[in-house]
């Protein structure tokens, strides 16, 4: 059995995964907030210690940025490690068996394509919108790793260079500054959007949930990316008691508000050009989007496909397939265990 | 010594290449204008002929479309062949020694990184920008073929969705429809640009060459892209007899002319989008620009490198050095005959 662990800002998971990626037993802890590095520790330690006699490896995905292969983490939204050496601790607490690390967007990724939708496809990106917007890209068969660790940011592919919104990663005009969760509630809210009130119900705006974005994994988009600023960018535009989420705004675009599908309708354009330039550049055939924007349907997709066929008109880039995530809330952890369950697949053959 | 053969829509090369990538002797012809397929390859085959007994492998690189690895050739502007089994042909030409073929812009790549600008990056992209804008990637230190052997595209990554201007493509806002040549001069004569005006050479109108573009490959992008519509685009936009080109107006740019110098900047604004898009998208670490373009210098470079660094902020991304290409007209040599010297880096492993 492999242990994996899935880190993320607001809760830890833990698992034990068998060689065929059926998690057969998980745990998972809330994340403690503004907590120091070693009582963040302490905490995943805890998690991971009734499943450790049965780890013949452990596997992590764990919110960027981080370092590969050398895994010192330093996610956005967990203060608490900064240069947190999480592989060499884990590496001290496991010192018989293998111990590997991956952005948590690329662990993910390498679910869908080992057990999930983009099963069989050689060349593919695996995609993650909710909080943030990331992804992995698996080409000729393999996790394409990137000398740094980084490959795969499609959420830094640049969409609208001339208008587009800044981005958390001191860019402007990236995919995830247009595409990800609290950007759309803030686009909408500022373009006059009354959460709720297509589906009459006047009371959501008290109602909505408080976390951030969707639900679904949040997930960080490597170095620099991703969350930072989200929760300002939502509290900046309506009053803090009152968030409200991607979700709201996805039900509302469903339900036919105007400007909640003119919300949903600019993300959707914005993935599918990133989509078509990523396409042409890696020769790809598969696409897998995950993350709790992709639970939104029609009012996303259908506009990601007619842009997506509106730029992808060459030949090989025509086969393109843009599928919904297969897995679910397991999905890090299964694709954390494919680290080590899969051979060289999601690992250099030379051992990192 | 590996015969080398470079196929362009105006004129065909060949040569001897040694081991280390030295071009020992090379042969050139003119593309016959307007040939049927045979007469196209009547002219190769004699211009390979005096080189023949010498080889011990055959690498080509030709203008896209094509299929690969099966090398059925379509080049754009080569109406004479489409569908030609150009690699089929040399190999029944060549039993005893293989034969290898890839897209015009991918050698070019591959000779960068071979021998050129490029050598000992881990991650490349190969650039070339001239008629049209193409590409190679180099990951991992091996070329990525991509299944369709598409992979390189960087032409038609989208860097104006909203507001660009069609591409051969198909598509729109693609980086070839606005930074190639020909698309550069005629929005530079739409814009009012008086090409000379501003050094003084009132005379220039007339004396300048016929040929489209830039001097230097004439790379048009892979499949369905590039050169289609170059003679159109200029065309419309100034009498027939009287067509310039890039070339004048990256000269008439650093001469201080304000509409060619929005021009450049315009093209290399773009190509450094791109450029970030593509480092975020692949964890890229080094750029090569060849092709004519690429000489016009700071007035393209500038803005390029002005836009890279806007967009490139992640500490992995900030890396990347764009670098002009340091192999001049024996490029697509050298890099076609690396498909065979340089074992498995740029050809697969098993034997495509």
């Amino acid at each position: 059995m492999i242990l994996a662990i899935d880190v993320g800002g607001t809760k830890m998971a833990a698992g034990l995964v068998a060689p065929d990626g059926t998690v057969a037993e998980s745990r998972r802890a809330a994340t403690p907030q503004g907590a120091d590095a070693e009582t963040l520790w302490r905490v995943l330690a805890g998690l991971v210690s009734p499943l450790a006699s049965a780890a013949e490896g452990v596997g992590v995905g764990c919110g960027g940025p981080l370092t590969w292969p050398a895994g010192e983490v330093s996610p956005l939204n967990i203060p608490g490690w900064r240069g947190f050496p999480l592989r060499a601790r884990l590496a001290a607490l496991f010192p018989s068996v293998p111990v590997r690390l991956h952005n948590d967007a690329v662990c993910l990724a390498v679910a869908e394509h080992w057990r999930g939708a983009g099963q069989g496809s050689g060349d593919m990106l695996g995609m993650v919108v909710s909080t943030g917007v990331g992804g992995g890209l698996i080409l000729g068969g393999r996790l394409l790793h990137g000398r740094t660790g980084n490959a795969g940011h499609i959420g830094h592919v640049v969409v609208d260079a001339a208008g587009g919104p800044r981005c958390g990663c001191g860019g402007h005009g990236c995919l995830e500054a247009v595409a990800r969760g609290p950007a759309l509630v803030a686009w909408a809210l500022e373009q006059g959007w009354e959460p709720g009130a297509v589906a009459g119900r006047a009371a959501a705006r008290g109602a909505v949930a408080r976390d951030v974005a969707m639900a679904g994994p949040v997930v960080p988009c490597g170095v620099g990316g991703g969350v930072a600023g989200g929760g300002a960018a939502l509290n900046g535009a309506y009053a803090e008691d009152r968030v409200v989420t991607a979700r709201q705004l996805a039900a509302d675009a469903r339900a036919g508000d105007p400007v909640a599908s003119r919300a949903m309708r600019r993300a959707g354009r914005a993935l599918g050009v990133a989509i078509a330039s990523a396409t042409h550049l890696c020769d790809l055939d598969v696409i897998t989007i995950g993350g709790g924007l992709s639970q939104a349907g029609e009012p996303l997709f259908g506009p990601l496909e007619e842009a997506l066929r509106e730029h992808a008109r060459m030949g090989f880039a025509r086969r393109v397939k843009v599928l919904p995530a297969a897995l679910g809330q397991e999905a890090g952890l299964i694709g954390a265990a494919a680290l080590l369950l899969a051979g060289d697949t999601y690992w250099p053959a030379r051992d990192a």
